[in-house]
């Protein structure tokens, strides 16, 4: 460099933001435990209804007290329509940053009330960044959809491996989609057999009933 | 730092990085530029049909000399879906990283045909990060489509921003999934009015004709 400053790398910069961001997301996932509450981190791409999947998890779980974080670059739409049912929700704009990390989760809590025994956060709409940053979760949930084709396991191979639940989404339109389920769950199983794979459409409630199941015991238990 | 070093600010190496880039992307573009050839960027979410758009597009132009570069995190999927078709398609594995840069677009472009007047790149499946990162294209392309639901434009702004023309693909499936184009083109609207947007369905070919006179005007004459 011009200025003689001695140069730190790009790796030795990253190294750096994972360490912190994982520090405190260990504090976070700490005082869920003591205060017996969860959080949960969800993940999907732009438009694999992470929305409406939310809104018919927390309905099914009532009278449970549920929060939402919602994580967008930019608009309050979603957060607007979970308060309209009458869900808590809390809004997080990241400002063009292609994911959430641990401090601006933390700052997010601040207004989650404390009473709150799950916490979702509806991670930003991207099937890529978010898998690398830790938020504090107790679990991770991968949502994708049918209208993405049968082929993402084999071309996003670090979302589902960081993930402890695959939920497919609107298989209400798999005919239409031509989703190929055996070949979508082949991917999966190449990466890892022991991650679980649901099938729902959260639009008419169709296999919600096994992904509450799967809240009730591997979350809340 | 503990060992003496001066401290780089996180901002000064993205700035790098950045400088970096859109140096070597502007020699890139040059480079077209001097042979009478253009790049085309394409960007758009996991499944909305880039690949399939591709085809149907390169199809159109024949007997025009096209390539294909495409930009998978894993896997040769799309690459060997095009070459299939007959279409010339050289792979970029990112392995992991979520947006192309100029450096890998160069050394993908040593094994594109010379005779290539026409070169399009297939971004990672991301609305996000790849519109940070210019490539030397001529031309961005956005595509997205109805299954990603109307409110894209709000949600994600500068994808949006930074393309020259908005492709909503997928409209044999408008009506199933209740798309609402008045409400998608007042957000794309609201971000800058003068950005085309196109509707096709790269499967049935409605509307690709559209898509193949915008590139004979606006990239190849």
């Amino acid at each position: 460099m011009s200025d003689g400053q001695a140069v730190r790398s790009r790796v030795e910069v990253y190294e750096d933001v994972f360490r912190d961001n994982d520090a405190l997301a260990g504090r976070i996932f700490s005082s869920f435990a003591e205060r017996g509450a969860s959080l949960v981190n969800v993940l999907g791409t732009p438009g694999a209804g992470k929305t409406t999947f939310l809104e018919a998890l927390i309905r099914s779980l009532a009278p449970l007290s549920c929060a939402v974080i919602e994580a967008d670059l930019e608009s309050d739409i979603d957060t607007d329509r979970l308060r309209a049912s009458g869900i808590v929700a809390v809004q997080i704009h990241t400002h063009g940053m292609c994911h959430l990390d641990a401090p601006l989760v933390e700052k997010a809590l601040l207004e989650v009330p404390p009473e709150a025994r799950l916490v979702f956060v509806e991670n930003v709409g991207n099937l890529i960044c978010p898998s690398s940053f830790y938020l504090g979760e107790k679990k991770r949930i991968l949502l994708v959809s049918t209208t993405e084709g049968s082929d993402k396991p084999y071309k996003y191979p670090p979302a589902f491996l960081s993930s402890s639940l695959v939920v497919v989404n609107k298989i209400d339109l798999e005919d239409v989609m031509e989703f190929d389920r055996e070949y979508f769950l082949k991917g999966v199983r190449s990466l890892d057999p022991r991650i679980p794979v649901l099938f729902v459409s959260a639009k008419t409630g169709q296999g919600m009933a096994e992904a509450e199941a799967w809240i009730r015991e591997k979350v809340l238990a």
